[in-house]
């Protein structure tokens, strides 16, 4: 019923090393742990292979959790009004506490990112604030890495068709699979390997940046003037993460960013996006934003504003920062020269910043209540939504508390060699 | 990625109106109402139809929680021991608190009857064990109608092969679909009106026999003599269902039953299936079991008898009964000759009873607590397994408190005209 192997237009061989590589390097799956996954019937291939590699090294129980886009879509085109207000807070309620009874946790993505781009704004934003809320707890657990977790990626057809429309459905879908598989090492020989020295590096490029303990980070380009301030007692997080229950993981199948805690009254200034944000469906280009005392006062975009503006309008977190991330222009991923309307390729291919909810693991004590890590600067909101402000044309330089200057990126590159 | 509507080797729009049936007859979903469907991948075709017409009338939120057989089936081949013993609490405490707060249940039985049936029975027994008792708060929501449920049928082309092993699979599915069709009233021009037809059919034999108030059931025939005693203030159910929140369901897609819920202390006698069992991925036949005040003291079978001994050690209540059903040898399902393997059709083509849980639903009053359930004699367990004891060779006298007996079956068929 489901594409079977001999259909899948591209080398499974690499679809089993990126089921290795989402399980021993994303989850960092420990034996006796279950795991939830959650997926679009879409990704079946992939979920199948991980199930394997999860009860080969050990899990307990696996539970997929697998929607389905036309039934999401069946949603938009005949449900009631009253439907847009209702989110299944009974699952994520259920989610949140199996993570704290230390359930691993892996999302799949595949889904086409415009599968609502043509429906009712309105109902997409009051869907996804909906979603957003019953979300919370569990998106609490996750950010605090209270359980390891991580996110990869599968080639669907629907999402293949977006990037490369002219092509065939399976030569798109080969062509994505292969930027997946390159961008996700997993057409290395050995895989885990380049993970482990990959991850060496982004450590070498945090570390280098947590000894500048620098006060904030000025961007300066095409349309953006801007200041970010970091966090007090940030600390700069990439690659391999660890769990509260000390278990390593990394979160982001692929990931080339290294990245910290802004402070959300500390950012003042314009910038302007440098690639499109894919949001629930909907593309927005050219968002030019402009920042006072760390919160937007200004917003547009050339498209999709409206959807823009709701997003901000989330909560009052949603108008402020909780991530800054450095990614070189010459990342693999920007080599590519794919915009993948997603964020865990798109964010790889460029500095961003996330508005909304910041990450409890990017201080240097990553035990602090809500509280204190809103004492250090620290935002919260039901959102996390990351845009993309980097470029080759764009130079970074970090200041320390008394104005000193250091060169961090010049035209997108990092500055310094380590 | 999933078998399209092109691709299916039967009548779609069949398939549409299986899905109106499901919605309107099957859960009666009312507008507002959330609905929580499991499904495996295979149903997809039916799975999204049925949310469209969920949406169309009404729903709040379409909740699929879709499962894998392939999934399912690594798990037995790949897991270490002790994954046998997990189950997803969160998950079905998540679905019993939806349960109690209005979200309607619909299951879509596709998969392979025999899926497990060549794994470790014993890592079988403990899994379903395992899951039985995780299952226990959602069940009880379920079989004390605390909301509106249903449980209907797809053809997936691996139970088709089970069933037509000679065929090709196209014409096993084609041959599955019209036997699913036909005993769900799908191919009727009106399907809604067919089933309301046959609910008042279904609700005369119930008034009947509760006119009647036998205090038990004598049963007679090659292999069979036993006597079962119903519970006090017990009451004939079967077709149309009401919820404690009054809302009006057909809890199975079909069905030609009218039941009720026995002693479970007042069941003596010798008693042999008539039917194979399909249980847990493996088939038990030639059943022969003799009770004694209510309960299994001895029990054999032909054939997977290590899994029916599994079976009735499950709890205390899993050798008692918790089900008496009666359905004349001619009902369409018997008519069709079929054996599907699945309980929902085969308990529709004989005479059965239930080992484990007894409905709450089945007493004079509804809303009674566990405790005066079992003071009138119904039964508790974790599990609810029917087995057919009926056939054109068996009798069955209604036996009043002073040894009364009225005809109520011979050779199969309904005693009395009505
Ligand atoms: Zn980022
Ligand atoms: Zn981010
Ligand atoms: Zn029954
Ligand atoms: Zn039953």
């Amino acid at each position: 019923m489901t594409q079977t192997d001999t259909a899948l237009p591209f080398d499974a061989a690499q679809l089993d090393r990126l089921a290795e590589v989402a399980i021993r390097v994303g989850v960092g799956l420990r034996p006796g742990q279950d795991l939830i996954v959650t997926a679009d019937a879409a990704a079946l291939p992939l979920l199948r292979r991980i199930a394997k590699v999860a009860y080969r090294e050990g899990a307990g129980l696996v539970t997929p959790m697998i929607s389905d886009s036309a039934i999401t879509r069946a949603r938009y085109e005949m449900a009631a009004d009253h439907s847009f207000d209702r989110a299944p807070g009974w699952l994520y309620d259920g989610m949140a506490s199996a993570y704290g009874d230390n359930s691993a946790r892996l999302h799949i993505v595949s889904d086409d990112p415009m599968l609502l781009a043509d429906q009712d704004t309105d109902k997409v934003a009051r869907a996804g604030k909906a979603l957003n809320q019953a979300y919370t707890p569990a998106r609490k657990m996750i950010t605090g890495f209270q359980t390891n977790w991580s996110i990869c990626a599968y080639p669907a057809p629907s999402w293949a068709r977006l990037m490369f429309p002219d092509m065939a459905e399976d030569a798109a879908v080969a062509k994505l699979a292969e930027a997946i598989f390159a961008a996700s090492r997993a057409d290395r020989e050995d895989p885990v390997a380049a993970w482990n020295a990959h991850n060496a590096e982004l450590l070498a490029r945090r570390k280098w940046l947590d000894d500048h303990r620098f006060h904030s980070l000025h961007y300066s380009g095409p349309g953006t003037d801007l200041t970010i301030g970091l966090a007090d007692d940030h600390r700069w997080k990439g690659g391999k993460s660890t769990s509260k229950k000390g278990v390593d993981c990394n979160p982001n199948i692929p990931t080339e960013e290294v990245f910290t805690t802004p402070h959300r009254e500390r950012v003042s200034g314009i910038v302007r996006a440098t690639k499109p944000l894919a949001h629930q469906g909907s593309l927005i280009e050219g968002i030019e934003v402009r920042f006072e005392g760390g919160r937007i006062v200004e917003a547009k975009a050339s498209k999709g504003e409206e959807v823009f503006l709701k997003l901000i309008d989330n909560d009052e977190g949603a108008r402020r920062l909780g991530e800054v991330a450095l990614v070189p222009a010459s990342s693999p991923i920007s080599a590519s020269g794919l915009l993948f309307y997603n964020t865990l390729f798109d964010e790889n291919a460029a500095s961003h910043i996330a508005l909304g909810q910041c990450y409890a693991d990017c201080f240097t004590d990553t035990k602090m209540s809500d509280e204190e890590i809103a004492a250090r600067g620290g935002n919260s909101s039901m959102i996390h939504v990351d845009w993309m402000i980097g470029s080759t044309e764009i130079d970074i330089d970090g200041l320390d508390a008394d104005g000193g200057r250091t060169p961090v990126m010049r035209g997108g590159e990092w500055a310094q060699a380590l």
